[in-house]
């Protein structure tokens, strides 16, 4: 491996730390740029397929907008394909909780690995797909 | 991007990796030594702003020192602003617990940012400013 | 630091990322291959010392392999001591439960810090020993 592949791997890392911060903070228009126009967003255990920026943006929003979110990545796994071209896992954690009819803080607390390929375009990499693949999803 | 930039970044995250360990470990004089001599420390939720390393140390280890602690940082997005300066934010999510009259651990959970600057002092890269603003913090 | 020492930095950042992920997923087989042949395991907490990559695989496949587990690792401090010999400080976080008679997950949620050193063995630098120090432990 050479130096110059770590400067894409280090680029496609602060990318995702984008993504987490700017969904986190409900930063939604510049947390829609860190994908591709095209891009699909798949979550399994809820049967989710999301396709290009726009529909991911609206989606998300909608549904955790409202509520306090934490989403946390560790140990990236970044595999640099090609000049434009990426892919790679990401272990991730994340709390979710809306505010209940008691006032109670109500949702999930939730484990696994973001499975994605990423491209880059309009001079910088972006998310292209992202698969989410639970661990485990526990009630809080 | 450069290669010899990425050095500064890993530099700068190996600082920050010792700050969570030392912290958690309770090496108070060790841990003094990540920040700069006139560091300063923000914690808004609290009205917290201390001044300086000597000052640091001490309130943080009056605080927490008696605590059992868990502090882990995330994603971080260092951004080199030149030889000796840099700036960046890291994801955090933070466990403390004091016992209790009852013999029960009592604390909170928390979750959020930091926001810092950072300055090479001495020949090595230290915390000039640090500021914790949180997503969350739910007692437990 | 030289550009060229962060490629292996970032190899050992890898092996320990599929550690984990391997871990996690129960992918028995190429969880092995993460160790040397010889590689010592030490969990202080339980007395347990485990010698050779069979015995690792066999020990922790047979505890918690019926258990869901996640296993996270954060702010890798990594040093690279010679061309084929490494050592490194993980933070960790695991979350570990088993199915009770009652049908409800429990187990523990636990901190701590591995501390490591890595060989390159067979062209692949893989973890040589390691040992988990505890920051606390919570059973759930």
């Amino acid at each position: 491996m050479d130096p110059q592949q770590l400067v894409a791997v280090h680029e496609i890392e602060q990318l995702k730390a984008r993504y987490f911060r700017l969904l986190d903070t409900k930063a939604w228009d510049e947390w829609g740029e860190v994908f591709t126009v095209d891009a699909r967003m798949e979550i399994p255990e809820s049967d989710t397929v999301l396709d290009g920026r726009t529909e991911i943006v609206a989606r998300v929003s909608s549904i955790i907008g409202p509520a306090s979110t934490v989403h946390h990545g560790h140990t990236p796994e970044i595999e640099v394909l090609g000049p434009d071209d990426a892919r790679g896992i990401w272990a991730m954690a994340d709390l979710v909780t809306w505010t209940s009819a008691s006032g109670e803080p109500r949702g999930f607390q939730g484990y696994g690995h973001y499975h994605e390929t990423y491209r880059r375009e309009g001079g910088a990499w972006r998310i292209a797909t992202t698969r989410l693949e639970r661990l485990r999803k526990d009630r809080c």
